[in-house]
């Protein structure tokens, strides 16, 4: 994510326009987009389910351009499904890192699995 | 998606501070990141699970709000999951947007299922 | 389903023998079995996604035999999955039928969506 | 899964009677179904999201009742679904795993990580 002056309200005009050229809105419930965006976050997940310890070292280069893409998927789809429910990305992405900032307390939280996961 | 002036790099940023102030990075390997962004898919898939048209009017407002909640995790992690493999999120949505546009040619994917998961 | 007298556990030893024989088992620690199940789940969703009715009928023979070795694959990696954590899956699957059944008591149920899913 | 007189057959009779008694065959279209399927295999995930090595040792005895829960309704719901699609799941098994015999010659694919997930 380096300096980029396009946005996401500009990728959603294009999607909007992508969908309408081709009469693509009838398939694009809410229900639909969701499921689709579940498909593609697993198809990110795919190229890391046999490495062992999960770092960037283990992906190879046509690993690493797949994966990019496949994100690219999952960010279209997530801004398609907010606009179908009316949803300001930006702003539920800072409500819940305030949230979680209530839920994991700093002192509490501070490098334990343990309580990462149970908190 | 209404008018916003914060952006991406704004959260990642937010994210970065979150995570060093709890000692979190040593669980954020790439590998980490994607499962949790794919576990957060399905919950955002979950409350649509039983629904029959799919359309926004069969959601009530606390499922609503949940799902809310859901796309802001799925957007947090797929942020971390950029920074941690140096992907420009913008940039890899819109050159995915062009690889589609050859991909489906507007004459021949209008408007039919068949032809949208087919070609 | 129908009549078969072969079972889980015979699968289970094939799959055993195959993953030997290849020198897998290094890479079949429990979270890369369930994040591999988790990927095939979502293989199995994709021919779904842009469903209207979500009925049989919609989908070709095509997509069908598709589904049908996803739904393999699905099996195949839970049964894995529970030789490596020791589970009885037969067992488990009707613990949880009882305490479905506790969970959501017929009369408060019947024919619901809502209280299916907010039961 | 230790020696048990119950199959899967027994099991698909428990859930066919279980939706019938609630009348929420219904809510269970194939493509619903699938999805269930799908959103329980990531619940079944989420234990395992953030552990390190991947192994059993990591996960604490509440973890692994969890897990194993989540495992039974993965089961159960591809039971459901292959009840739903007329599906032989032990069959389909087997055939995959001889798909996967003839895909992964032993010699080829043996202890390499990068063969297996790239032949």
């Amino acid at each position: 994510m380096r300096e980029n002056q396009q946005n996401l309200q500009d990728i959603r005009e294009q999607l909007r326009r992508f969908a309408m050229e081709r009469d693509w809105q009838q398939f694009h419930t809410p229900k639909n987009l969701a499921t689709a965006l579940s498909v593609e976050a697993a198809e990110l997940l795919e190229p890391f389910q046999w490495l062992k310890t999960g770092e960037m070292s283990e992906l190879n280069p046509t690993a690493l351009a797949a994966i990019r893409y496949e994100m690219a998927d999952v960010l279209n789809y997530l801004i398609m499904l907010a606009d179908s429910l009316d949803v300001d990305l930006i702003a539920a992405a800072q409500e819940k890192i305030q949230l979680n900032a209530q839920k994991y307390p700093v002192d509490a939280a501070r490098g334990n699995a343990q309580k990462y996961t149970q908190l």
